[in-house]
């Protein structure tokens, strides 16, 4: 027999956002002392179809119980096996401004594996400063030391402007997948995997449907 | 005739997805002097198929010129409307964390018309104090301030432990649409809006597919 990590097949986008989800139930159900769950509680939790629920769950590998469900913990860490959050993947973050700051502190990274080791900015007056245990270094220095540490993962915070400057000095040094948080499309090398963290997405959907209401109670 | 606003059919939420991208391409363009752009100089830029970008300008109701192109200024207009950033969108933020001193100082937020005018917290440490010219309000008086100043839009960016509660309070008082940022699932009643800026379901996506590249140049 294979081992899991190999026999999982490709898991669609949809099922992957709902997957941060799950595990944010899991958690607090946890510190609840439970320890057994079915779809479809999971499903009446979280407002989900159940029928979904169910299917997502059949591509993490976990197996339910009958009468009982799924063994949380074992639940959890097929979860976080496919995304990968049962490893620790370091970041370097470039940005040190309010944005970039705030993901720094964001503790809740840390519970998905995620840490930011380095940050950079090219503002002589933010560099040495050391936020969150993290000191701020000389943008110049990123290139080689995404090298010299194996860092696979680069945030960018920065302006619009410097942006894809900043993706290019990432991919130079051999970073393999950016998230970025500034509003600009980047144009990177077909490998390298782009992640884009648009909050104007989230506000434009939140701002759209807000008019569609107000319109709609006026009529 | 009827007036634009009325003639708009309802947009997909792909379609929505998309428009913040178009938007802030269209304003570096701007900055480049450029007047008139087609649909296929859009797609070539962001990276996406013309037909799907053709499909969605024509939603916006603006009409390209032979030869030319969308007038830049038009376009750009009929896009903002569309999701009402061409109305200033007053907001309560409860949360004055990291995370919410970030959003409260996100200078892009103003050119989508989104505005957070006063923030909240239940820590006194924290009340009096001035974020980016916004005061830090008691949390007690949170839904009453709604009422008096008709606030539609809430942002929470409270720990997990106390969103519901901060959703509970906000609706309240009237909030009508909730931009949540904290990592759980809120229940709310049918008619009120949530949007959920959930980093961690992007932050899924960039290491689920890190994982997989790195298991592929393995094989």
């Amino acid at each position: 027999m294979e081992p899991l990590g190999n026999t999982i097949k490709a898991v669609p986008e949809p099922t992957l956002r709902r997957f941060p989800k799950y595990i944010q139930l899991l958690k607090r159900l946890r510190n609840e002392n439970i320890r057994y769950i079915s779809s479809i509680t999971i499903a009446d939790e979280l407002d989900l179809d159940s029928i979904q629920v169910r299917k997502d769950l059949a591509l993490t590998g976990a197996i339910g119980k009958p009468k009982l469900g799924f063994d949380l913990d074992e639940l959890n860490h097929a979860l976080l096996h496919i995304l990968n959050w049962d490893n620790i993947n370091d970041a370097f973050l470039v940005g040190a401004g309010s944005l970039g700051n705030a993901i720094m502190g964001y503790k809740n990274f840390t519970s998905y594996g995620f840490s930011v080791i380095a940050a950079f900015d090219n503002d002589a007056a933010k560099i040495g400063s050391i936020i969150n245990n993290i000191e701020i270094l000389p943008i110049e220095k990123l290139t080689d030391m995404i090298g010299i540490m194996h860092i696979n993962i680069g945030v960018i915070t920065t302006p619009v402007e410097t942006a894809q400057q900043t993706a290019n000095l990432m991919i130079a040094g051999g970073i393999k997948a950016i998230w970025n948080f500034a509003p600009v499309h980047l144009k990177v090398p077909e490998e390298v995997i782009i992640e884009n963290a648009n909050l104007s997405q989230s506000l434009g959907l939140l701002t759209y449907k807000l008019a569609e209401k107000l319109k709609s109670n006026l009529r």
